[in-house]
């Protein structure tokens, strides 16, 4: 709720468990974009493996969540580093992984499916396995995770497009909600919707930066991935359309909710009659869909996120 | 199970949650000795933190479980080092803590009141408070952990008398228990339970200190509580006893499921006979009995512990 300000950080969780429902049964896109980035997590991973040689080398995922997806990374890096270290004919480092996402999330699920996990990475990797460790850290990345300079390398897929927030201001003074019958940015959206949206992004970005930088060892190296825009203007482009789809399809169950009361009567009565025309539909409430923003910014590579680097590193 | 050489590290863990029968709400003996041992601790993180003054400090809790005590270790570390550091006048240190314990403790429940215990000891220690940062670490102390050389103190309090596994050879060899009756050491055990009891403990215990060994940077230290004892027979002593009530308290139960069976008939015809006469008892299946031991073991200190630390020392 945007008047709020609710914290992101209280509440934001994929769902738990491997339930129908769950995010460990829903998270094919995220694999496929691992996939896609594999050719430049694996050259930044060898660059840095290179560059240090390291006896230890600590690596965190950042927004790991609880699924098949958690421990691509970790697969990842030890292949890179195994095959590496043979090739160089250096002494086997061992790794070290910190898992992080918010707490809320089912850290429970990562860490009881961590033995099989052995096994099979065990199975895969043979003698080009490296020792490694693995540990969970509970906690947003838009603030201080880990002491200074102790983390080699940060890795970060499709986490980053969640604000820690919703944007202030996206209300009038007097209250009125600013960005009603929308969930996000669209090209109705007034001016300072947007620019709340911007200023958001542009405060979680910078935070997220300065606590990396302080947090990565000399040598070290990052590869985020996340959802950006093409387009100029945020209303534009897939995204945005994405969710103006969304909210239209909860803006009708809301309109059918006011109908149904509207013509059903009140709360008993219309479970009654429901019930005989065995029709039991929960719908939105409209007045939760007033209020209702995302926490959530696709920014413009060019103008937004190159701008953000470009003062941090000036500074 | 006794036969099946079943691993502890895959079923034994606290109960979950807060609720009544939780370990959360089940644990004030561990919460008590915690509090006897704070002058060895105190002692111990002032020793290390004198010789060592470090930046950062990695400090592992072995067996945290997930209750109020959970985080004691974490407040004592602070407190000592956030005072110390200002009586020497040094630079606030950084700590990270690693809390650890078996796969299938409740993490969830930890990472989740982390943010509660924030706030508490910023209003407790206030200016005094150095930064920390605390992540879960799942998996058995019995085997590594860490990596080389990356903690500087070891704790862990209630725990180390959890073997890693009950016994082998507490059967002969046909297959018949030979500690029927009993769950654990009594006088009378015939003495291939003792010898077989004495012998996982040496095996675990030995694992243990490599591990550690391993693990720990130069400096660094270890304050470990357990249970023990102090007569030199294993079947003499208070936890003996202790065990030897349980075993009678099962062994009554399963002979009350027994006659009840003889008497009432078959399981259906109980069944609805019990409930007649308002009772509904879950018995103790006898055959399970026979073959069940506790994966436990309280050692004495001088002829077992110390033993064990004067072998590995002299390797």
């Amino acid at each position: 709720m945007t008047d709020m300000g609710m914290k992101v950080e209280q509440v934001l969780h994929m769902v738990g468990g491997a339930g129908e429902t769950s995010y460990a049964t829903n998270s094919r896109l995220q694999e496929k974009t691992m996939y896609r980035t594999k050719p430049i997590l694996d050259n930044a991973i060898e660059e840095m493996y290179r560059t240090l040689l390291p006896e230890r080398l600590v690596v965190a995922d950042l927004g790991c969540s609880s699924g098949p997806n958690t421990f691509l990374v970790v697969s990842e890096v030890l292949g890179v580093v195994g095959e590496l270290r043979r090739r160089l004919e250096q002494k086997p480092p061992e790794i070290q992984f910190f898992l992080n996402d918010l707490p809320g999330n089912d850290f429970n699920n990562v860490f009881r499916s961590l033995e099989r996990y052995g096994k099979k990475i065990e199975e895969e990797k043979g003698e080009l396995l490296v020792p490694y460790y693995v540990v969970g850290v509970p906690g947003s990345f838009y603030g201080r995770l880990f002491p200074c300079r102790s983390v080699h390398f940060f890795h970060s897929s499709y986490c980053l497009m969640w604000l820690s927030q919703v944007p202030q201001g996206l209300e009038s003074d007097r209250g009125v909600p600013l960005n009603k019958g929308n969930i996000y940015i669209t090209e109705t959206s007034p001016p300072q919707v947007v620019e709340a949206y911007q200023e958001q992004h542009r405060r979680d970005f910078s935070s997220f930066l300065k606590s990396r930088y302080a947090e990565l060892s000399v040598g070290g190296g990052m590869v985020l991935t996340f959802l950006g825009r093409k387009k100029q203007h945020p209303a534009l482009g897939d995204l945005s359309l994405l969710w103006g789809l969304l909210a239209e399809a909860l803006n009708s169950m809301a309109s059918e909710r006011r109908w149904r009361i509207n013509m059903l009567g009140s709360s008993k009565d219309r479970k009654v009659k429901e019930r005989e025309h065995h029709t039991l539909v929960v719908f939105m409430k409209e007045e939760k869909l007033v209020t209702f923003d995302l926490p959530f910014y696709s920014p413009s590579m060019e103008e937004e996120v190159k701008a953000v680097i470009h003062k941090k590193r000036s500074l």
